[in-house]
């Protein structure tokens, strides 16, 4: 595992090509417009190395969303907020059930198995509704900084249109708020919610986002200490077995890197102590993971014979 | 990370100490008297690495029913034998309910989640006797040959005790059978399954047995082959995502190493890379985990700064 | 079974006696303030034969909150509109898990699998919203000319304090809404809810409402046809069967007539060609129904040899 | 309702026609050969009045398996022998999912919810096996009593069919055996279920066997108490709620009698205080009721204008 003799540019590109040879017949999300119209065929990836180095290829310098990816930056943020005490308000297990079922929530009486299950992030929002004074602010400050790039924002219409048909996401957060679980108003929890699943970014601005996450907790563009080691493994523990709705043991098996992937069809991940990587292709399998995005990846650690396992 | 810097027999003295002084009320495995005889207070362990140093502490050359850890051999040699083919017959998600439960079962039509609930062991038992012509036999040399140590055989009392008892297993085994994912005789099937848990081993063997999964799959005392690093990292990443029954997450959460445990209170546990460890403390917690097998483990990791995440 | 060797009044108050010697530890329901501080001793019944002579005893002549028995005026109403094509949006068979479970909801599709578990009786409310000029009008109107009495209505304070703790309601309709089994505004479908869960009535016109499933579907004190024949049989089967929660197999077992019951302690009963019978007593079951309640009836059918079976 | 000015022959007769005019495209039980090769377009009708009185159409004199109407029986001299201690081992509400379900059963530990759900037949028969000399004998026994003939008994290659595909059963069985809620060997308690399944009779001798529960339990052809009133009506009540699998809402709702169907396309119900039906046609809906046995049953209460409701 000698890292400077991989040329991961070159990786890169092999792994690209033969991902867009492999057929892909997945379908692009479609139950709000704005995702809906997204070019089916776009596909870019982007790899940082520990020391800053950026590697990308194909449609990486155009902004999607990233959906669900951010629930890892929420966590983060909880996580140090709270501290331990956050796992007595969300699990650490994986669900074993779609990543919006209310069966599990209820049988354990409104606590979600793991903060990336819609429940789990919902009560993530509720937390930092709780302890932030503007929650939205810091939030998108706090990705700003990770990537060091002021270029990231909210999309109104993405958070908008998820609002529109939110029911779902309505009915977990009522669920919840009837167990005791869900502390602000349900709307305002929703609110934040939605504008969290809409957060646009580049394959290279997530790549260099998830860098802490590869570096121990550190920036490594500044030094700056974000989390302890303790809770970067932690985070990435959580990621591996949590990261992929009811395909974590999928991705862990075929890929073996952390992770988390969005229906926006964005998949970012990690190799602790070498890179970090993004990869966006937004046609889905039916569980909602981008299929060439895991192929992407499965290749790549193929290719580069680097995976945690 | 460089592994020569650490001490590991004062690392293993270490953790052995600071675990011996939590408080561990923990409870015995009671359901069959070989197991409920056991003294309660028992705790060796041993850490192998990859130059085949071995580190012990404690009662490490005492034998004791590896159980479930025994189902990682049994998934070995059955994916040697059908390769992906396997994936058909059972999945590699975590289970997200109880090891013995047949809810997810009854709901996925009969295909367990993964190898190491106990649908899925019962499976893997009935593909073992499908293509071995002395599957017992084959088993127990297998085990013998990735410990290097002749010494090693199954506990006949364990096996019966088992078998009078076995209701559930007998449940889980017809109902798959109903849905025709087995294809042997039922009880062909339980008789197998509860052999390959009464194996006993000491955690020196249970170490040494465990290292080819640290080491992409060759035996380092002999240099040969036994399953192929991709096989081998997969087999890991079933470990890492469910080989603690519905503890897998706080597993990773914690320890963040691949590993098994059993009723018996052993865990064994790898890094890959680097070592095999494999730890004996009869109490469990109630989810079946030994309580201060994961207490070692999680501070092992913590002090040698070697996890995988 | 010759009706008229029957002394009802004495028998009512045998009944009665019989009910107050055994002893009642139910609690009343305390999740919202007006229904909490209900005096827990509180005991009446009242019984109206076909020829509308009616026979009580107890608080018969005081007021209390009728709850989900309103739910069988509600479907009346909607089966009326709908005819047969109501059973596309709600189900006749009993459930089998709680009254206000998600469960059975999700697996079903949003499909409730009665119209008297809370799913159910909010479609059948959306159903009255969808087809109204003016639902919660049409529906007091509706039930005062049942009972042949003006003095009934709505009370604003159960309805606001059901609205401020009525999360899991709040769940279920944005679950329904999601599958799409929820054509209007889902803050509507519960106001218009929680406004038919307010009704109070007296055991005597509680009776008398009743009437008419005792009747054919005709109102005796009238002649009018609410319902037809079959449509009555209808209703009073889906009560025999759904009519009390997960215990509707109890109150057959043991009652063996038709009836609906209310977490207001207000159990109203039918026999088909002879009476309605009425009973109220606060304390209820860990089910959600009154003790005292289905004792009385249980006593009843017992003394009159008078059930359907 | 005035019983005597009701031809019966003439109903029985009309009730046959429109039936076999309604297009029946439903599927015979095709799992065991002896029951795959009966005709699938057999139609016939018994209907006995209190006072003895006959009354049949079509296929009525043929021998059919009347497989789980026989598990009234089997109730009937269990509830006898255990009174309501019987309650502590199966319970009285519908289930709620299919009849062979392992789910609820886990949840409620091995406590089945009803006798007619294959579970609690099990359990009954356990009962049997425990309390009888012979169960076998007594069974049989009791059924000719019923009926008053003779020529009743087991089709033992029905048994040995049921037997060799009865892997479900079997899991239920050993599950329960699990939870302690089966006394004896589960072989056993399997052979005489299977047996139970394996009777067979005509609509004439199942109508007559039925009457005792239309008569509080009285055989009318002897004056013999068999059953108290309380008992009969607590029977009737279980058929009721639970005796058409998950469709017993869907039986009420139609038909409004008491009843229980077996997969071998047979129905048998009773109206208490009037008459018992038999019916069979071997075409099953997706729920394992006879679809041409229910729409008889239908007509017959809609054209005599008797149900229950």
């Amino acid at each position: 595992m000698i890292l400077k003799n991989i040329d991961f540019q070159k990786v890169i590109e092999k792994v690209s090509f033969e991902t867009l040879k492999f057929p892909d017949n997945g379908k692009v999300a479609a139950y709000i417009p704005p995702l809906a119209r997204v070019n089916p065929n776009k596909f870019g990836i982007s790899l940082v190395t520990l020391d800053g180095k950026i590697y990308s290829f194909g449609d990486y310098d155009e902004k999607f969303s990233i959906q669900s990816i951010a629930k890892v930056f929420a966590l983060a943020i909880a996580y140090n907020l709270l501290g331990k005490e956050l796992w007595k308000r969300v699990g650490v297990e994986p669900s074993g059930t779609p990543f919006n079922s209310l069966v599990q929530l209820e049988y354990d009486k409104g606590i979600p198995r793991n903060p990336f299950i819609n429940a789990g992030a919902l009560v993530i929002s509720d937390v930092l509704l709780e302890h932030l004074e503007n929650p939205k602010r810091y939030l998108i400050e706090y990705v700003r900084k990770l990537c060091d790039c002021e270029n990231i924002d909210y999309n109104p219409e993405i958070a908008e249109g998820e609002k529109a048909v939110g029911y779902r996401n309505a009915a977990i957060v009522n669920l919840m708020k009837d167990f005791g679980n869900i502390k602000n108003d349900v709307d305002e929890v929703l609110d934040f919610y939605f504008n969290l699943c809409s957060i646009e970014m580049t394959t290279v601005q997530l790549a260099k986002s998830f860098l802490l996450f590869a570096a121990g907790g550190i920036l490594p563009h500044s030094g700056e200490r974000i989390l302890t080691v303790s809770k970067t493994k932690r985070i990435n523990a959580i990621m591996q077995t949590c990261g992929f709705y009811d395909e974590a043991g999928e991705f862990a098996f075929k890929v073996g890197l952390p992770g988390k992937s969005g229906v926006g069809g964005g998949i970012a991940a990690i190799h602790p102590g070498y890179y970090s990587v993004a990869v966006w292709s937004p046609r889905l399998n039916e569980k909602g993971n981008s299929i060439s995005g895991m192929k992407a990846l499965e290749l790549l650690t193929t290719e580069t014979q680097l995976s945690i396992f």
